[in-house]
């Protein structure tokens, strides 16, 4: 699993040893966090490898043996790709493109990978099915995503590998460390009376429970699928930024001055309609345990009881 | 003008020159031919550069002071992904990272780009527009030409630039150097009483002659246009593989024995129909002057008149 350290992937990990499916971990731990390994380290069948995904000979080594690719590690920043426009190209695109290789050299005939929402840009059919109009990219990030969905597609058929392909929304629970609620407690913190919001907070979002998440995958991965499925993963509701903004406040006591930065979107690319039809993942026997409203709470109590992340991350 | 010694390249350089716009062309010359530049070199408004589209230094100082920039280079062959995984990867996806970055570095506001028809898959509407529904992708070419929209659309959303994105079916013409007519011909050079066609001679293709392709994008380029425009060019006609034979042959005076692979695929991630529904591209008041037969009829006229092509093509 590459990205093992990381926020999905480190819960995929517990989850997959809790099952007695040994796992081969990959992370070059640049957001990725040992601490999130620390029940998988002293599990007998968990290995760590300290690789990065641009490195394709490590990569064909780490494989070694394995029977499925879980491919999470990805640079999961929608918001800055202004600022460093190579880094989702070489993040998502090329080290996509190096997994499926190291698979190939390997025989490896399985791979799960984590996609995301906002390669659908603006949809212009709410909620967006899988098969919605062939849409235009907003966002370096959803661009870099596409790219390696599309390789990974046709890797799938040249060379005859099977890949999930899942297109989360935002994901939220235990070891979130990413987002608007963890930027949203980072400055409460700082100053509890009053909060910064990009754009007007009426933006429409999705988010899942990460629990929920992995067991989406291990639903899809059992599931008798073709080549390559695609399947968004969310639950059936969205909600505003403003009513995430209550719950984070009524979960920590706040009331904080709201500040609008203004505008429809949040940032150049921001989404202000993020919706996905997950008909096709329901339509496997997955269903989401946990409301938005659940998800956002459970996340705040997390971020609560591990300060020690907001400090990591600068 | 990036592929400016390629087949489509070197006549839109011959195009723009003639409406009296300087050009730069760049290119590495791996399937770009000297020859096809000899006019565009005794006009002085043309600048040529050696140099690759992986280099982005040289990229951006060959870019210093243009308007617009052009970008044809790619690897444009669709049916060998599978022996050379890495190629489309770099030559379609990571070069045009290049000439987007390239372009940023340099302020330059407008490009267009050859991408492919081939980036439907096997689009289950056709004729295909060019919003269908969101396309699997079953070639390594499809998929790089796809990441290359991708970047170009999230770096014209993200850094104000405009761009049209050219969804070409195959084109054919003076300077053809790739693709069925041309292996059609040189096989039938080598033995004329035998023909031996991958699949069943009944795969559904489009074509568009070279000339009309040109009058496209002027086209397009004129058009007061969107951000990003996506636009399939092609004639609003197929053909089958075997009309194609046909005319071929006819030209030819030759009758040969047609051995035929079998099946409805010519290889690995062959797509047994395409066609492209061009009413977007019609909308802007463009026409296709020739048809696909003329097209077919045209291009062995060429090749028998440039026979240094098979051979310089190994």
């Amino acid at each position: 699993m590459t990205g093992a350290a990381g926020f999905i992937g480190s819960n995929l990990v517990d989850r997959l040893l809790a099952r007695g499916e040994p796992v081969v971990g990959y992370d070059n731990f640049s957001t990725g966090q040992g601490r999130f390994l620390e029940t998988a380290l002293r599990n007998p069948g968990f290995g760590l490898i300290r690789g990065d995904v641009l490195d394709l000979d490590a990569l064909r080594c780490a494989m070694q043996g394995a029977e499925t690719v879980y491919h999470l590690a990805a640079n999961a920043d929608v918001r800055f790709g202004a600022d460093h426009p190579r880094r989702d190209l070489e993040q998502n695109a090329i080290a996509t493109w190096n997994v499926l290789e190291a698979m190939r050299l390997n025989g490896i005939g399985q791979m799960a990978f984590a996609s995301t929402g906002s390669i659908y840009g603006e949809a212009p059919v709410i909620p967006t099915p899988e098969d919605c109009p062939f849409p235009n990219q907003t966002s370096l990030y959803g661009a870099s995503k596409l790219a390696a969905e599309g390789l990974i597609a046709a890797y799938g058929e040249t060379f005859g590998m099977r890949a999930s392909i899942f297109r989360f929304v935002s994901i939220l629970g235990e070891r979130y460390s990413h987002g608007h609620v963890f930027d949203f407690y980072r400055q409460l913190l700082e100053h509890p009376d009053s909060l910064r919001v990009l754009g007007n907070g009426h933006q429409k979002k999705s988010y899942l429970y990460v629990q929920d998440c992995v067991d989406a995958i291990f639903c899809a991965m059992n599931a008798d699928a073709e080549k390559v499925t695609v399947l968004n993963l969310g639950t059936d509701e969205y909600c505003e930024v403003n009513d995430s903004i209550g719950w984070i406040c009524g979960r920590l006591g706040m009331q904080p001055r709201l500040e609008y930065t203004g505008g429809d979107r949040g940032w150049i690319g921001d989404n202000p309609f993020i919706f996905l039809d997950c008909k096709r993942m329901r339509s496997l026997g997955w269903a989401p345990k946990y409301s938005i409203r659940e998800s956002v709470v459970k996340t705040v109590e997390y971020l609560v009881e591990n300060r020690w992340l907001l400090e990591s991350r600068g």
